[in-house]
């Protein structure tokens, strides 16, 4: 684990490839890690990262330019011609050979596959290309082990060494029928341990786990975590195996989804990063403020409908920020955990219930927070006219605001869920926003009730 | 995966158990997977738990105890009898029995440890328990299939036959020196090529990477997703193997993390579930709330200060809730995402450079925010005395604020991290409450130098 990019190393790339020494280039990245030619190549500039791909072997870029960020990736490829791009995918995967190539225009598609040499590689990645990204037929490769019932353990172990040049790690070897059905799986041990001449329909499992090719990436992820699976066979309808889903695929797409909540929870509505532009992180964040902005223009609206009491309870006025954001605060707390429950699935009982528990713990919280504000609001504002029933009515506001907030919280994403929304866009602004308006409106309401009765 | 616990099946099992049918109980249990036995285990009472837990196979059941949460783990071992956890611990690989053992009081670990039948188990899990739970040997098992440099082809073979007993899966086969130095690894395509008699010190692979027993877990999880590693050695200072870290541990690490800064994100400040007692939820969550209402007393005094001009501006004061939002969502959507490069180590370049774009970004999207804000204030209220400049007076204090916002989100993670404090603190109430304070200040002084000068 000794590499580490720094700036001498840098400079020195960046001198090579200005003076085009590729003898040396190709000597000195001779022992770096893909992922780490990935770090190179996000480091340098434009010209120098195609220099470099279009120079050093594509079993090496290839893998590298997977670890890249996917719109680096389209850029990148999109400086190279149609062979060259054929070069590439021809060392990768199926699975990431076809998440590279469908990020291209379709003509060009169409130019690098007939480019690329190897027939029945072509055919996969045509054949890929056709299912969902998010479903397991965009999540498996093509490339596994695969054996018939009838060979022998001999046979079985020649045909592997064969098929372990395409595979980068056996997981399983599976065991299918003549007509490729998935019958069951064989362990490595029990190949181990068996007499040569031993028939694989003797020694094989015949359990084997397997998802349908059209099943949703999220559900194969579930199953591989909660069943420990560090790979799972894909076959179609009629349990033809198709392709193999590895549990490295799936940490990206689990990195990914949670990724994606969270940032649903910030109000950041598209996939940005940090590096990304202005322009990009503008799109995915200025929707969510303009929501706010109409909740706060709906919150003013409702304060000026209550100007009356201006004169004689301004004290009531200075405490709408405060209002609003316990409102928020307790929504957001509410649906985050709802949120991930339900991502987890561990949300059970029903919604009735788990409102009457919602409304307990906010009744709980509320009445904390609002005796800790009674207290302060008394003794802070004591000798000023009417402070004492001023402060009751801003605290016994708060309690019933955090309970409707609790409630909200905990009610829209159950309900998003049930309609078969993805409850996370009930996290962060949204429900922000809706406390915030529903909050003021309620602590007004109940105010001027305990203050004019 | 046809297997769907349904409450038939589920009153089935109670009856059964009530009835004491063991052998039907058995027979049942026979080809349910270990993590749907969990799933059964957390729906049936305590009771009824302990009594399968003590009644079924301690193969079955040891996998099915370490698929449910540690505190219902915990409470169940406590229901057993030292000896009867030691039979569930003797079915555990390593990593497992250390997290499960970890968790009961210290002179029960010891009784536990000592009927342990396996003394090397017990000898391991000793060892074990001295490492942090989140460092890499915490993380490690010490199931693991290694070789000799100096054995042959055949005796390997043999060797790994006896090893695998022990090993669920075979993910990589290392190589050591006669003093456990490790030194490569093997490839298991090169072992079945090779003639029985070669010297495995003749074809191994010398390069292996491997991570130090003190080394967090964290930094693990991001090298193994980094280098799409199944499983990595770990070793001492001396580089002797000690273990290995499986990918399937290192999932649920990540999940864990991401989990975390969602639940900081959200302002719950401990690992809760949505199925927790209300009394733990009020822990994790109330210390956030009690910020946010510090934070609203704050704004309501500083709304106080600015009493004098309530009478000619109200206005001012009806838009605090909206600025308030404002200044918090800004807040959070940049420290969101600046957490969130930092944990993916994709945040380059300097902090001034970073607070530019910052300041860039915040300015763009305030200036079309703050023009909203104004064409609507100066529609609405057109008529009333003075509603220009107070129109313009929140919007231009707006578009300030939120360039402030966005400063303050940037910068405060950032800090943190150089710290070496965990950034993802700074996201949440902890970003809101003093983005709402800085907020109202900056906007009542900014809107009254424009309606006083």
């Amino acid at each position: 684990m000794a590499f580490e990019l720094n700036a001498f190393l840098l400079e020195d790339i960046k001198r090579l490839i200005h003076h085009e020494e590729d003898a040396q280039l190709v000597t000195l990245f001779e022992d770096v890690h893909f992922a780490d030619v990935a770090e190179i190549l996000d480091e340098v500039n434009w010209d120098e990262a195609v220099y470099l791909v279009r120079l050093l072997d594509s079993e090496k870029t290839s893998e590298a330019l997977m670890e890249l960020d996917d719109d680096v990736r389209e850029r990148l490829l999109e400086s190279l011609t149609p062979k060259e791009i054929a070069e590439e995918i021809e060392e990768m995967d199926t699975d990431d050979a076809v998440d590279a190539i469908a990020e291209l225009d379709e003509d060009i598609q169409q130019a690098v596959i007939e480019y690329i040499e190897d027939e029945e590689h072509a055919a996969d990645i045509q054949e890929m290309l056709q299912y969902d990204e998010d479903s397991a037929g965009g999540l498996m490769a093509k490339e596994l082990i695969k054996v018939k019932e009838t060979w022998t353990v001999a046979g079985c172990v020649r045909e592997m060494r064969r098929q372990a040049e395409e595979v980068t790690r056996v997981h399983s070897i599976y065991v299918v029928t003549k007509e490729n059905v998935l019958i069951g799986r064989l362990s490595l041990k029990d190949l181990l341990t068996s007499d040569a001449k031993t028939k694989i329909s003797e020694i094989y499992i015949p359990k084997v786990d397997a998802v349908n090719v059209n099943d949703q990436g999220e559900d194969v992820a579930k199953l591989m975590q909660k069943y420990d699976l560090e790979a799972i066979p894909v076959v179609d309808d009629e349990k033809k195996l198709l392709g193999r889903i590895t549990i490295d695929d799936i940490v990206d797409f689990i990195k990914e989804e949670a990724e994606k909540d969270y940032q649903m929870a910030a109000g950041i509505s598209q996939d940005v990063e940090a590096d990304d532009s202005i322009l990009q992180l503008t799109r995915a964040r200025l929707p969510w403020l303009f929501l706010g902005l109409l909740g706060g223009i709906g919150a003013a609206t409702i304060m000026g409908g209550f100007e009356d009491i201006l004169e004689d309870y301004a004290l009531l006025f200075f405490y709408t920020p405060l209002i609003a954001a316990m409102a928020g605060n307790v929504g957001v707390q509410s649906s985050a955990i709802i949120v991930q429950g339900l991502a987890n699935d561990d949300v059970k009982g029903s919604i009735g219930n788990r409102l009457l528990k919602e409304m307990a713990l906010a009744a709980l919280n509320g009445l904390l927070l609002g005796l800790a504000l009674f207290v302060f609001t008394a003794l802070w504002y004591r000798g000023e006219p009417d402070s004492l029933n001023t402060a009751l009515a801003i605290s016994i506001s708060l309690f019933a605001v955090i309970i409707m907030a609790g409630i909200i919280g905990t009610f829209i994403p159950l309900f998003l869920h049930k309609r078969g929304i993805d409850p996370a866009i009930a996290t962060g602004p949204f429900i922000t926003t809706s406390n915030d308006i529903f909050g003021i409106l309620i602590y007004f309401w109940i105010a001027k009730l305990i203050l004019f009765t």
